[in-house]
């Protein structure tokens, strides 16, 4: 497989769209306004209105009657004298979501769907300067008038986050999401081209071949494709003619892609070209190939369970193994970064997926609450050894059986596995969001789920299919740092839980004041109420009475909160210690345990508070650095069973190495010392005997008698003397007993 | 769907057909000995041998060379004479396993796999009278030349049960399995009828439609067809012409199709005509059609699970609901009834069925280790309202991705499904046996797996799918009457286990001693040894060291056992009260459990002890009567924690009324009585309150001081005065507690 990453077809028409709506499909719109496409009409029709952002205060609001108009994108065709060798060919990559193409009264396609693309000949005669091209832009597809709430997409394949989440506002967008194109160019041409191969099972060559669809005039046509070191040194070299049985070829020795953490990312280029009959160029394609396997394997002690009658199965399998080498995925939930995906360039992007490879992250789950994003997304990430695990577009709904549905639904997800089974950094596919929970209630017998596998074996059974996240043995949540109900931290939660993959957790951080600052009135800032832009940006009953903000949490642990900036500080530091404990214990329990991804990395627009790493657009929470930390291939860990520790108490620490390296590594010496007011008391010091490649150690236990300290806090250091880079420090809560008693109050537990 | 009970298709001209083998298939048989088709090589080689019948003794063990030779079916075709309006096609129903067909020096097809059907059209000028038809059937297909065992069948669809299995010898059948007939008839013809309905929702009607596919010769033709109500009253009648749209038709108020205990069976009669210029029928197809739906549905707790986090998925479903009604399926695993499945026909296989409805089954497994039978089976289920999980031909093995194994498995499982979906008595498909499990090593993941999800999808998708027995939530085991190592009864492990349905639970018993006598010689009969047939018939270490004839454990319970005839009433007693526990414990467990199958029903050969209810071919053993007892629509039942009592004990059950029937139970009275060489002690007396329709009812817990008796068994009695027919009776040991101690010795745990 190959991605593609360049295409010469002819030449590209620039078009120019105006923007209009209307209530009834039968009459015109009345006003028209400049479009930017891609984009969206909510930006357009904002922006010819001069509103103030969307994301600011309240704003969204005012965008809730365009999910119930018709959107009528209108341009004029050109102008332009075609030979009978030409043609000119609308390439629409995007609508979102039900829409239509009209050539004046002529309607040309029609489709439910924003990830189909449609690929348009037009005939010549339209090119003469008066015809109207539209692309109509039905209503936001509703299973129900109302309430307005996600369940309302569960009988389409709209993306259902912009219904309303508990970090996204309700705001539906609609439009011209991607690219679209018309193109004149010779009739000789390619229509697809895709590079695929098969490495052998010692990993030592690469059969390829390119599989290629051209348009009827190129047939008998001589064609050539090269491959590129990721040098830039020719590799092979291939020629043949259409018609003809394709010749593949073998590359000998591939360099091999790799993940993060685990080796290199190198990239070979294959360009094909179609030759006219003097071998000069008329069309060509350009692909990126990134040469591994990719499966999911059992972990070595998977087949021990279960050990007792009656029977059940053993737990299905979730290691991600790449290149025959089991990995530890460490990653993230990546969220659309913006409430219009249309806008979200490779440069909106880059600085997201550069700080997702900077804390060594080496798997991103696209959940499927949110729509697939643009090539783009995976060529960063195939650059980044960032593996993608992709859902399709379902989430916490009942998908139904219903006929019209599971049609729409094939083709999407067709359309979604042609266009991304290319890339390399695609691991693996997923029907859809928690959908065997009952908050949706779908089954392995839900028809949308049984399809889904279906298409994906048909068009790509080499990668591995998930029906739903989390399915048996995999675990998602908690949600918050500390459950009221069940009076405990997620910590001690974690360290009795057994999963095999931890594929949603997450802690809300509020986000930095600058942040809040940007988005929210001044009169509101301070203290945060519900009924403000704190409510609607997520910081009060966004999911738990005390979610995002965690205000009850905050004061149960450090007292009244204050000011603006106690607040902020204290809640980013729960949530930087807290998600760091997650991510450590899951990745102790290797090998049972073999994947930990947060809930979630980014928000698409500014929460107050959210679990995200980031607050939008793309500002690092402090938990961003911790988790950095956790996540090192090699680091010196500590398993703590809480995160605020009591004057007098017995401080106990469980230290470990984990290691994913594929190294082994040799003896050494850690040190443990806790620091407090400036003093440094050395605990502990452990002689360890060293370790496998990817294996984790665990050493002793550290005791020690925490002193009345005049402090609210107090460091953990964990220093290693071989490799000063994989040392750990972790800042932990202190209060003295009788305080800590005095202002302990009861937690309301509401509308739970 | 309708079941094709009749056809006509011109005339069927009988072929005599002679049988020989060859190490080289390059060459001829030397010998060739009279065949029987439908049959097995075996047979007909041993009988021209003069062997003696192969389940007797060791006889199997002389079949073993037949495995690896080329057997050659031969005949010569008839002198005929066919006009240009008739053609001669060889209709194949199924050859076992790898075969093909030739007509002299030519082939004509060639097939691997044992349900696929060929329709061979053959020209006029082989009727020659001198031309010779030949079916070579391939040696028996093994992955690896050795062991001698279940995995050489893991590359292949060639059911793995033949290969040796706990109750089966090492011999594996090959030959024509199924009819070969040469029909001679008018070339414009009915190649595939296939009517099909769909029920509206409220189940008030059937629209229903005919799929034809017919010859060329036929194409322009009127055909018509009637449906028949069970009585025999027209309810609809269809004409049209091929060539143009079908036009179906709609029954109104349907009779609908119920399991046994839930209702009658009504089979409408649709029959089709293939009529010529004159109206006169040329073609027909007779079909029986049972009205019902079939889903899996969440049983009624599932939602609420799981309740902490990190949170997996929900169980997955498992409750078969027909016709909008959850069923409690009682059931069995059905294996084939002979080592030869060629040679069971409907009139073999009509005594099992009707044991199997008398003891109120609703629900048969056929297991993915033993060979999906013919329609004869099918047919017999679909009058008794036996609902059937069929399986594919997975059992045990780690089948792989190879691709040619997939070609075959895709074949194979296109032929199963569009052989049977036509039976309303098919409930759901199933992918093979203990497939997730260590002993298999697959996966969710795995490609055969993903391969026949995808047929079931897409040839049969109203019918459920499970990728293997047991998924998530069900369970498999015990097999066992008292378990050695874990040094308690299976009433025990399975009143603590929790699963959603009990696929698979077994408790050996021996054989009657008529049985035994019939196949074993006569200086074997006493005392059991592992070194004859009491071991080759799977007595000693069939799967545990002491199954499956159990000594030990009946020694412990009884002490030395020192006749045939305490061999056989000790371990039939054990079998018959152990199964009747545990099939009530899998009923008052519902709605959590809402299926319960033990393993298993009948046996292929004769077996000295077996976990079957029955003993080859047909005979009862006492487990049959119990059993039908426990799975009475309405039973007082009670819960018991153990089979063996002592004299001075405090006696306790829990007194319970299982409720399966669609009506509900008014108030009334439970009686409780303890009997004892002829005195009965009321001990309790339960004024209930009634249940609702499908309801159990939880009674009082009974406690008694059991007096110091001198026998070594008491009896339960518990009589419903509404309704005798509910009332049940339990047979326990008993033993004085100082006698029991002396007896007691430990039981070596040998080679587990």
């Amino acid at each position: 497989m190959g991605n593609l990453v360049a295409t010469t077809t002819g030449e590209n028409v620039s078009l120019v769209w105006m923007l209009g709506w209307t209530k009834d499909p039968e009459l015109s719109p009345v006003r028209y306004v400049d479009a930017s496409v891609p984009g969206a009409v909510q930006l357009d029709w904002g922006k010819a209105e001069g509103w103030p952002s969307h994301w600011i205060g309240e704003e969204f609001k005012r965008y809730k009657w365009m999910e119930d108009v018709w959107w009528v994108y209108r341009t004029t065709l050109p102008d332009l004298k075609l030979d009978a060798a030409e043609c000119a060919t609308l390439e629409i990559e995007g609508v979102d979501y039900s829409w239509s193409v009209w050539v004046d009264d002529s309607i040309m396609h029609r489709c439910e769907g924003m990830q189909q693309r449609a690929s348009i000949e037009l005939p010549a005669e339209v090119f003469n300067g008066q015809t109207e091209l539209r692309i109509i832009v039905d209503p936001a597809p509703k299973s129900s008038p109302e309430p307005d709430c996600r369940s309302q997409a569960n009988l389409s394949c709209k993306p259902a986050v912009s219904y309303g989440w508990d970090f996204h506002p309700r705001l539906i967008p609609l439009g011209i999401w991607r690219p679209v194109q018309l193109t004149v160019g010779p009739a000789a041409r390619l229509l697809h081209v895709e590079p695929r191969y098969e490495l052998d099972p010692a990993l030592m060559s690469a059969a390829i071949q390119v599989d290629i669809v051209a348009s009827d005039e190129a047939q008998g046509h001589e064609y050539r494709w090269l491959l590129k070191d990721p040098q830039g040194a020719l590799c092979l070299e291939v020629s043949g003619r259409l018609g003809e049985e394709a010749q593949g070829a073998t590359l000998d020795n591939p360099s091999l892609w790799w993940p993060n953490g685990y080796g290199e990312q190198p990239l070979y280029t294959l360009t094909l070209e179609l030759l006219d009959d003097h071998k000069r160029s008329i069309d060509s394609r350009v692909f990126q190939i990134g040469f591994r396997t990719i499966r999911l394997v059992p972990h070595e002690k998977t087949w021990d369970e279960p050990s007792v009658f009656p029977k059940g199965p053993s737990t299905p399998p979730i290691t991600l193994e790449v290149n025959g080498q089991p990995i530890f995925a460490k990653g993230t939930n990546m969220v659309s970064p913006d409430i219009f995906a249309g806008t979200v360039d490779r440069e909106r992007w880059r600085p997201l997926l550069d700080m997702a490879q900077g804390v060594h992250f080496n798997l991103l789950r696209l959940w499927g609450g949110a729509p697939v994003p643009g090539k783009e997304f995976f060529d960063l990430c195939d650059e980044r050894g960032l593996l993608v695990w992709v859902e399709f577009p379902l989430a916490c709904n009942d998908y139904s059986d219903d006929h019209n549905y599971l049609r729409v639904l094939d083709a999407e997800s067709r359309a979604i596995i042609m266009r991304l089974r290319a890339h390399t950094s695609v691991a693996l596919w997923c029907g859809g969001n928690e959908l065997f929970n009952s908050w949706s209630g779908m089954t392995p017998q839900s028809h949308a789920i049984r399809l889904l596998d279906r298409n994906c074996f048909e068009l790509d059974r080499s990668r591995p299919f998930l029906p739903t996240s989390p399915v048996f043995g995999m675990g998602h949540g908690h949600y918050t740092f500390y459950d009221i109900e069940a009076d405990e931290e997620v910590w001690q939660i974690f360290q009795r839980s057994s999963c095999t993959a931890y594929t949603e957790f997450g802690i809300p951080g509020p986000s930095s004041e600058a942040v809040l600052k940007s988005f929210m009135p001044s009169d509101q800032l301070f203290p945060p109420e519900p009924d403000t832009a704190w409510g609607s940006h997520h910081a009060f009953d966004a999911w738990l009475p005390e979610s995002h903000l965690l205000l009850p949490v905050l004061e149960r642990y450090f007292g009244p909160m204050n000011s603006l900036s106690a607040l902020v500080e204290h809640g980013q530091w729960i949530q930087a210690e807290g998600l760091r404990g997650l991510f450590e214990e899951s990745r102790r329990q290797k090998p049972v345990s073999s994947m930990a991804l947060n809930w979630c990395f980014n928000e698409p627009w500014p929460c107050a508070a959210n679990n995200s790493l980031l607050a939008w657009p793309a500002e690092a929470k402090r938990a961003l650095v911790t988790v950095g930390k956790a996540c090192r291939p090699t680091v010196v860990s500590a398993k703590i069973s809480k995160f605020q520790w009591h004057g007098g108490e017995l401080f106990a620490a469980e230290i470990w190495l984990l290691h994913d390296g594929m190294t082994a590594i040799p003896s050494g010496t850690i040190r443990a010392s806790i620091c407090c007011n400036g003093n440094a008391y050395e605990v502990l010091s452990w002689s360890h005997e060293g370790t496998a490649p990817m294996c984790n150690l665990c050493g002793p236990v550290l005791k020690w008698q925490l002193p009345p300290w005049e402090t609210d806090r107090f460091e953990l250091h964990l220093d290693s003397e071989q490799e000063p880079e994989w040392s750990s420090c972790y800042e932990l809560s202190y209060r003295l007993r009788q305080k800590e008693e005095k202002n302990k109050r009861p937690i309301n537990v509401m509308n739970l």
